[in-house]
């Protein structure tokens, strides 16, 4: 039986890579991605063959992966972060439905939450959200409940696609959204090509980060009514509990 | 500068380490955690010296940490997971304050609900929230009103600490509260054991899994509306637009 290996290769730098998703990739015969990506893991693979396609060209490129694997080829589909987050594992297994004879492994990555979180100190630590604010496959309408409703309920919220170029004022109408029931002094951060290089960390307030211009290489992350600033680290405690 | 790296060793199996976190462990002339995590991890470092404290005794752990890096040592503090999601990174930022003479790094790891995900298929992809079922240091008023929160704004959902020897009917109170805004055939899965020895994974409807019995090693994922079975693997697709 052909085999895909779907794999999360992390937020970039080849030491944030797992054990398994090294293996999977030397398993290999062909690994594809987008060309971003590719780059990120080529110099550490030189002898396998890598296939890109473009951004925004998904589906092609889960078809492509099935097609070279029904040539009898063991394929990796490597995405950034981890495969799952934002990634492609559901589309394969949506597209796969048409290709019974290959198997499909995921294989798990640290995605930019946790990637960043690491960066910034300990912003996260207890109950938290992820929401993309691209608006390309889901409705704003739908991103604005979750931004409320997120907020409503005290979590802390961290943002992917803050931005683009169609998009650049996203960010700022996500903060005036979340400040319905979030303090303008909610202690937030950013983290920019986390584990890449240039990497940089900021920590500001909520109102701050409303007038603040992000790229698409960079995560945010939005504290809870609990979160402090230690020493320029962003800092969740564990509970809401003196112990 | 004494040193402290806060370590994500991942779910459990070696190889879903990252190299960053076998590095700092090699570096560690110390390893530090709850004894269930330096069992894990110790075969592979055989000439390290370890030091455990058990469960709840998290603060007595970190002043341990700290005490060790101030005679000098290099420490490497580990935590299931990944550091920053329910593990120590927060409360070593929060007792490092009496301790500004020794520096932290964070190193992330593939948490439970990516490392979960993966074995499931591909049931997070998009907007997701983590919540732990643990009212230890969070009121239980808080968790409700965030399953409450995150069902409305149908998100993915997926738990943490779902149940315990004090709290066996969490779950079960947890998917009541869910069903009030989402379907009882909304998919959901069960992850056991991720990465270790006895991993088992089963997909059921949310209604199945109310009266579904789980231990403190399981992970719980809860779909969105668009979640779906596919051979019996748990897949939330990308968007709500049809590409």
């Amino acid at each position: 039986m052909s085999k895909i290996y779907v794999v999360g290769i992390g937020p970039g730098a080849y030491d944030q890579m797992t054990g398994k998703a090294i293996a999977a990739l030397e398993k290999s015969d062909v690994i594809i991605g987008y060309t971003v990506y590719v780059d990120l893991v080529k110099e550490h693979f030189p002898e396998k063959e890598m296939m890109t396609t473009p951004m925004k060209r998904e589906v092609e490129r889960c078809v492509l992966a099935f097609d070279e694997a029904k040539k009898g080829k063991t394929v990796s589909m490597i995405c950034s972060g981890d495969a799952g987050v934002y990634g492609m594992a559901g589309l394969m297994y949506e597209v796969g439905v048409n290709y019974p004879e290959v198997e499909l492994e995921i294989v798990a990555g640290v995605t930019a939450a946790t990637g960043g979180a690491a960066v910034l100190g300990a912003p996260l630590i207890h109950d938290f959200c992820l929401i993309s604010l691209s608006d390309l496959l889901t409705p704003w309408e739908k991103i604005e409940k979750r931004l409320l409703g997120a907020s409503q309920a005290d979590f802390v919220i961290c943002l992917y696609n803050p931005s683009s170029r169609k998009r650049h004022d996203y960010l700022e109408k996500a903060c005036d959204l979340m400040m319905q029931y979030k303090s303008p002094e909610t202690v937030c951060g950013i983290v920019a090509n986390i584990a890449r290089e240039g990497e940089t960390a900021q920590v500001m307030t909520l109102k701050e980060l409303r007038d603040t211009k992000v790229d698409m290489f960079t995560t945010v992350f939005v504290g809870n009514s609990q979160t402090k600033e230690i020493n320029g680290k962003m800092v969740t405690p564990r509970g809401y509990r003196n112990v």
